[in-house]
């Protein structure tokens, strides 16, 4: 089993960087604080004798040897970058939790054939540059490096040179690395767990997203002295395509989920009618046949409810995947590994994305969740207790030394 | 006759100072820009021979003499300061008209028994620090100056701090000086006079309005993991709110507008359920208790609109006038310049607020408005022609010369 205050312990010391203003985080991608958290993560892994690699996408690689110095590594690893207003566990957990598998396995001896890897993704979140999951989407060939070196954050910043100003452009070659296997511990985001009591969920699925980021185009006029009948109110548009959202996600119960989370209004004076409103809507289901049922019924009937309102609609796609499913014997080695410590557990079905979605197309991949409390995550408040982390981790101990073959 | 060419020339050199993004200003209160602007506007004063005061709001008073010393000056005025996104004329007009009326007594060596006094009034738009038109309410005692002064912008700096920081906050205590008479021309920032094909609008009223502040307040959670039962999303609030300020305005047709022109929606990430959302509503009339029942139907009908999705609704005004209705020798004044002078005129009401509005309160005051193309303001686009401007400016003139005595 592992340390389990060992493990608190440094979740919150990497808490310490990028304090947010609610005792959450706001470490954002690409930060000074995303920097400062990396350092502390590779003074970490060398302490425990590993070597870090960095690809020019800045994800880190930190290795411990293996005994068969051919074999293909076996992965652990998630996100430490967070939300504007994130928590302390969401991606943290997996980072350090890997972390924490291979300090135990240094305290007790223990060697693998395989070479064991713990992984940090760049931009895991996607709040400062769309789409989530950037920098393992490139690592699985889904996105390409130039679209993503281009992302532009909301001051027009660039990936790529944000990158490069922080220091963490490496120069390996993404996507070059073997994987043999790949585990990613999250805390599970959502309600479910908690409320069926469970220690641990063995992660079979994951939901598809579509990102239609939509602007709605009005007319900037005077609010006190243009005529009713005059005016072009982007608002109204905005106000329209939210309820159409939830009305396309409520009539697919319970395999779908639908929000507006992002809202940009121009030129949001108290006293101008919004001339152009920029928002993205977030789709997700499990069913594949069902996110693109739930995008056509969008794209046919939102640019209808703009128009009936004198205000033009357009869309594009930001952020997109299928639904995954995870490779069969990882999941059976996370399975196994709850029966056998004998803690609780579940299948389920992960509501949001994570990099071991895509890592799942180039690898064989499967994810460990936890509860979090409430089922709260995204953030400041979102909480986890120290026995849930200890549960998750152990059960990635032991999927990983089953894996890497003792 | 005013000299046509000489006021587009002064239009057009303060145009250039704080340009905007497509052909307007942006020239917002107390920034860099705006003292530029106001260092021009005193330098041209200076030049036409009149002396500058401000006072500890800002407000520019640039004095003409009078014959007789003890008489109360006749003042003409409005603003320098700009939207975000505004145009060149709005406020820019009347202020630079007015320095136009003084250079053409001037050149004509005319003297009037009232001294003269051509006004810039500190922030009538009120986009960066609301209230709209705070420097004339200061001066016409609705508005208490140290509230004023505690007003902050977006980024959370204080009205005061950037008044000294940009070195105009005067010495002169704010509304001692006496009024005689009050005349500001303005664009008129709506369709009716082009319409109707009029050059000059003689305005005898204005509308009131109020503008309520509101905060819908939800739960921030993960778009994709959190079930659509368990949400509570603000963004849904301020949906079903858009339309509630659309459905009460458009039943008291043609009496009443409304629309939400500024939103903020926390935290504002693609992949969270919206926590909060603050907006402000802008309900106007010309008639009071239209006004009034507008509100009283928003009040009643938001909180239970929110709380059917699981939201708070809270408000609170933040900005506010009753419907002016300007002095009746001053409207006289005006209608009978535009009579003498050959201009198509006709009576209209102020769609917008404007400092006159405040300045009617604690003296005979009244407006005189020429068209502007489209109806358009609050647009960089916003546009007039120099035959609507010298128009406006002869009226101007004739108006201030019958009150002033020459
Ligand atoms: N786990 C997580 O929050 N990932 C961000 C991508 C998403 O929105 O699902
Ligand atoms: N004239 C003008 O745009 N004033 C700003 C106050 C208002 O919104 O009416």
């Amino acid at each position: 089993r592992i340390d389990s205050a060992r493990l608190w312990d440094s979740l919150m010391e990497m808490a310490q960087i990028g304090p947010g203003i609610a005792g959450g985080n706001n470490r954002q991608t690409l930060t000074d604080a995303d920097s400062e958290g990396r350092h502390l993560f590779r003074r970490w892994c060398e302490a425990a004798g590993m070597t870090m690699g960095v690809d020019t996408m800045g994800n880190m690689f930190a290795t411990r040897a293996g005994e068969d110095a051919d074999a293909a590594p076996v992965y652990m690893g998630s996100h430490l970058d967070t939300q504007p207003t994130g928590g302390k566990y969401d991606g943290v957990l997996g980072v350090l939790g890997a972390l924490e598998v291979v300090r135990t396995m240094n305290d007790l001896g223990i060697r693998t054939k395989h070479p064991i890897v713990v992984v940090n993704w760049t931009n895991e979140e996607g709040t400062r540059f769309a789409p989530a999951m950037l920098a393992s989407g490139v690592f699985a060939g889904v996105i390409a490096q130039d679209y993503a070196y281009d992302r532009r954050d909301a001051k027009g910043l660039r990936f790529v040179d944000e990158l490069e100003r922080i220091g963490w452009k490496g120069t390996e070659k993404v996507g070059a690395r073997k994987i043999h296997a790949l585990f990613e511990l999250h805390i599970e985001q959502g309600p479910i767990l908690e409320a069926e009591g469970k220690e641990i969920g063995v992660v079979t699925h994951g939901q598809g997203l579509r990102w239609i980021e939509c602007t709605v185009t009005g007319k900037g006029q005077h609010t006190g002295s243009t005529p009713m009948y005059l005016r072009r109110n982007a608002g109204r548009g905005l106000a329209r395509v939210t309820e159409l959202v939830h009305e396309i996600a409520m009539k697919r119960q319970p395999n779908a989920v639908g929000a507006i989370g992002h809202i940009d209004v121009y030129p949001n004076s108290r006293n101008i009618i919004p001339e152009k409103v920029v928002f993205t809507v977030d789709f997700r289901s499990h069913i594949l046949s069902t996110l693109e049922e739930m995008v056509a019924e969008f794209n046919a009937r939102a640019p209808g409810l703009c128009a009936e309102v004198g205000v033009k609609f357009s869309s594009q796609i930001v952020g997109q995947f299928d639904p995954p499913a995870f490779d069969a014997d990882c999941v059976k080695a996370v399975r196994g590994a709850a029966e056998k410590l004998g803690y609780s557990h579940m299948d389920i079905v992960s509501g949001a994305g994570h990099d071991a979605c895509w890592i799942n197309r180039v690898a064989p991949t499967a994810m460990i969740m936890c509860p979090c409390v409430d089922g709260l995550s995204h953030n400041e408040a979102e909480e986890i207790s120290p026995e849930w982390a200890a549960a998750g981790t152990d059960v990635l101990l032991h999927a990983v030394l089953e894996t890497a073959e003792v």
